[in-house]
């Protein structure tokens, strides 16, 4: 007979970064915490699975048929920021910088993986942009090779809608140091290097 | 409203060692498990706290009166070995080299954070050595200062017996290299040395 804790020991290795040795030390935690805490863990990971799905419209992580951005009234609802992940969403909204509108793409062009445009949320992008009320649409798909080549797209897509189209910056990492920056986000911190005075 | 996925992160953020970037970064590779594989993490958790109870005689982890190594007649019952908690009985086990009993404290003695020895189960282990049949108790409490302590008031206790009484060796870890090794260790792996020739 398995024991509870070898059996949770071995479900918790199922996790990304997560090895035997951490998941042990978890168990043990676990089985220490007091059980409400723990059965809130429980309940949290039953409940994304039976309830999260894509927000119809700009395809964040929900709970209803529309996100908690998507309609929220004090959102400045003429912006749109395209991002690969719903994660994404998270990390700039962490920023409290944005007060605009998502749309995420659920993944990046890759055609060698065969991720070709029709993979991605793109036409859906198009559509909302079509239908007008749009301003501005923010890129920030990842700075690298997938991210780049599907900003490009997206940026010849939407250019006959006359909108302005943005990238967020290149440049160096905050509190990072020019000493160990790659040359190539070097190069582009140069190139995009702002007048201060 | 929160989301799902926050919420989460949230919990798991609860978790030792689990900060709020590597938290959202499980809660999103939930997001993508497999429904039944994510159900099943949450039902372990769930089971640890429910059903998790202390062994009547070795005071491990198990799910009925007495633990699966307590009931094992093919294991060693002249022999027990004594560890601190019920986690390093998982890693006894994983060495494959003992084949005899334990018997969990549920602690080490600590006076000075009020854990005298009535707080741990060194009076329940006393009570299965009298009861006879046992040759040899193995102390394989923590080599720190509490286990140390303990390892000697166990001694102590049961010296009257007249059983064998062994404490685990002190040494250099394997894989480990002498040239950054404490002296605490270097001068126990010399005074235990062995003769191999």
């Amino acid at each position: 007979m398995k024991g509870l804790i070898e059996r949770l020991t071995e479900e918790l290795t199922r996790l990304p970064g997560i090895g035997r040795k951490t998941a042990q030390r978890l168990a043990y935690f676990i089985l220490a915490m007091p059980e409400e805490e723990a059965k809130a863990i429980a309940r949290a990971i039953v409940d994304v699975k039976e309830k999260a799905r894509f927000c119809k419209r700009c395809f964040n992580i929900t709970e209803q048929e529309l996100c908690h951005i998507c309609t929220d009234p004090g959102r400045d609802h003429t912006r749109i920021c395209v991002v690969e992940e719903p994660s994404n969403v998270q990390v700039i909204e962490r920023t409290n910088q944005y007060r605009g509108l998502y749309h995420v793409l659920l993944g990046a062009l890759s055609p060698i993986d065969g991720v070709t445009p029709d993979r991605l949320k793109i036409q859906e992008l198009k559509e909302r942009v079509a239908q007008g009320g749009i301003e501005e649409v923010i890129i920030a798909t990842n700075p690298n090779t997938k991210g780049e080549m599907t900003a490009q797209y997206i940026k010849e897509l939407l250019s006959p809608f006359g909108i302005r189209i943005s990238r967020i910056a290149y440049g160096l990492p905050m509190g990072g140091d020019i000493e160990y920056a790659d040359e190539v986000t070097l190069s582009k911190a140069l190139e995009g290097r702002r007048i201060i005075s």
